[in-house]
């Protein structure tokens, strides 16, 4: 698998822009449209909320009922969210708006929203500015498309690998946006609904697949691994959204979802890699962080049980707030720990903390392991940081990935006015 | 039911005492001690972390084994949790110390501790210093005591309350300590565990109970109303204990735990009071806070999904960090409402600011209900916040209490070190 350059662009068939629409005030990109020559399969997964934006339930609807899809079309500024019925007529509009443009059926266009909640999507300059990007773009508007979905984050993210199947050269290529309310919990399925900062992610590929439910399955796998495992904030969204466009531009033999095959296999490692470097870019651009770091529970009666405890210790307020103090505060994490929800014996945990600057034990079955101070705090100062908590009561492992919480979360957040 | 002055020590036959033994590099009172000169009966809840202190282990088995109670012992400065055997050995030693002291039998005693985690309890001062808090104690030692529990607090929290049970005088005095690692999950049984920061109360009363049976079930009841619908930072701390001493003292009619009955139901409202303030004081001095805000959930298909929603609306950082900036952002009420976990219908959600300064709704059938921006400015000035939440499912209520998010906090818990 060798990184190449396009993003979202980098798969043959694809073309991407991002253009200024002017829904953001400061005039910069804010309608990024992904889209493929010839039809594709198309998966989604969404955010698991109650109150899920407009734009989610259409996009659901359309994968539902559609039999092909071709493009994505996703603005920033605007999160069309707790809009009522207008932000459904709106979003229904912006998707014909685009169907449109591209001469296609609007069930093969899906749509995301991000940026404030509860204001009228402004539609007219969505309008014209739809005509533009479809007219612009090309396979080098990846970075465009990907500048155009940012919100409060600091750069664009994107990402694109090629790889061989069979002998066949295949590409996958993304993008993803998100720095604040990130704690997703997508879902293929389920109730939808979502509140404003958000997640969101495109993945194109020219690898042909079987049939949607396979690709369903492809994705389900790569965003349980990845974006499912992080949280800058434990705030999952209204809009969070990842989908997954593939044309079989290719010509590879279609692939079926069958782990233990070879070609299965390496597909799911290539969109599982992007995914979690995607999501890795996402918690090292959280709002305000200094750090970022990995969680690894091993030892748990059950994923489950990993995941969950996994969870609490990254979501900690306590435990975010020592990270950005440099304090290797491992009482917190035994707190953390302890108060997950699982069922477990404090006298069999043991915690290391690791950098690249070396590891050390600070707790050794349940209690301080006399780590060495002077190497802790070399681990300290770094800012990848791994967190490695053995429970002693299983084979249940999972990884999860968190920031610190730092002066400047409270100021975004506190100063990002409605 | 009166206010009265005296904390922990206002109920007849009490006595109370708070000094300094050294474990505070400060300098400042670390030991508290209440007691009683009768026996009494007693009831606790406990943190349902899986990590649990030494002492709040040993505090379950005296309540378990014991036949009569007599006495806590509350240190400051050490939270002896996550201290493996040696601070199992210490809590029995600080237990027998004050038996000892006391001349009652080591069962009679009640102990907690609250500060840092991990570091080995310093027995040697405070043996000393129980000697002398147990010569200090008097009926006008409950402020002492109030300031001895304290950690991160900003200030001594107790209450004491006098009222009639069918024409008898009866006395309830309450002390607690709380500031941060404040989102307590407290059980009368279940697993125990908990790691620093800490709520903790002592409740006293001259009130005569039937049974440990039926104290326990008013104490459970007044917690539920109270400690555990608050939450500072969302961690739930290894160390949390509500503690209930009756000593009978004031000659009622044996009180039993039957709702409706008149007596039961006025000393049910007496420590469900108690319990309210103080948790409402513990919420106001919550590290950092600038806001005291009020969730009111209505209409929820049951009281379990209206403390859900509460809870994931008090406890989203967003939320708070909104409420810091003054921004009656309502929209990431939604989204914490959305992702609650409850299953609701969006298009059914009002949600309502309120404060002495007026009442403004702001969502309408799940969209922004056009509040007038100069009241909302007003509401979102002052200290004391209610957001009223009407989900439009059902009959279920629920309260829950919490504060903002300020760089303060992020100070404070960043500067904390171990």
């Amino acid at each position: 698998m060798r990184n190449i350059e396009g993003g979202v662009g980098a798969p043959h068939g694809f073309k991407a822009a991002g253009v200024a629409a002017g829904i953001k005030v400061s005039g910069k990109k804010d309608l990024a449209l992904v889209y493929s020559k010839t039809d594709c399969l198309a998966a989604g997964m969404f955010t698991t909320s109650a109150v899920s934006a407009a734009p989610v339930r259409l996009s659901q609807s359309n994968l539902a009922s559609g039999e092909f899809w071709r493009a994505v079309v996703i603005n920033s500024g605007n999160a069309n969210a707790c809009t009522g019925r207008q932000g459904e007529t709106d979003a229904l509009e912006v998707n014909r708006l685009a169907a449109e443009s591209l001469g296609v059926p609007p069930s093969a266009v899906l749509v995301a929203s991000t940026g404030v909640i509860g204001v009228p999507l402004p539609v007219k300059p969505i309008e014209e500015a739809i005509d533009e990007a479809v007219s612009v773009s090309s396979r080098a508007g990846g970075s465009d498309a990907a500048q155009a979905i940012m919100t409060t984050d600091a750069y664009p993210k994107q990402r694109a690998v090629e790889f061989e199947l069979s002998g066949t050269t295949v590409r996958v290529g993304a993008m993803a946006k998100g720095a604040g309310m990130i704690a997703p919990e997508l879902t293929s399925s389920g109730p939808a609904s979502a509140p404003h900062a958000t997640m969101l992610a495109v993945i194109t590929t020219d690898a042909a697949v079987e049939s949607t439910g396979d690709l369903g399955k492809f994705l389900r796998q790569a965003v349980e691994d990845s974006f499912n495992c992080i949280s800058v904030d434990g705030d999952a969204s209204t809009n969070d959204s990842v989908f997954l466009l593939a044309n079989g531009k290719a010509g590879n033999r279609p692939l079926v979802f069958e782990p233990g095959q070879a070609d299965s296999d390496a597909f799911q490692k290539a969109i599982s890699t992007v995914c979690l470097d995607l999501a890795q870019m996402i918690v090292a651009d959280g709002e305000g962080a200094t750090k970022l770091i990995t969680y690894e529970v091993k030892g748990a009666a059950t994923p489950g049980d990993a995941k969950s405890v996994a969870k609490a210790v990254a979501q900690s307020l306590l435990v975010k707030t020592a990270f950005f103090g440099r304090d290797p505060n491992w009482g917190r994490i035994m707190a953390a720990i302890g108060r997950s929800g699982v069922a477990l014996r404090q006298e069999s945990v043991d915690v290391y903390y690791g950098s690249k600057s070396g590891l050390q034990q600070v707790v050794a079955v349940g209690a301080w392991a006399k780590a060495d101070a002077e190497e802790l705090k070399k681990i300290m100062d770094d800012r990848e940081i791994t967190v490695t908590i053995e429970l002693g009561d299983g084979d249940g492992q999972a990884v999860f990935y968190g920031s610190d919480l730092s002066y400047e979360y409270v100021k975004i957040n506190a100063e990002y006015h409605t």
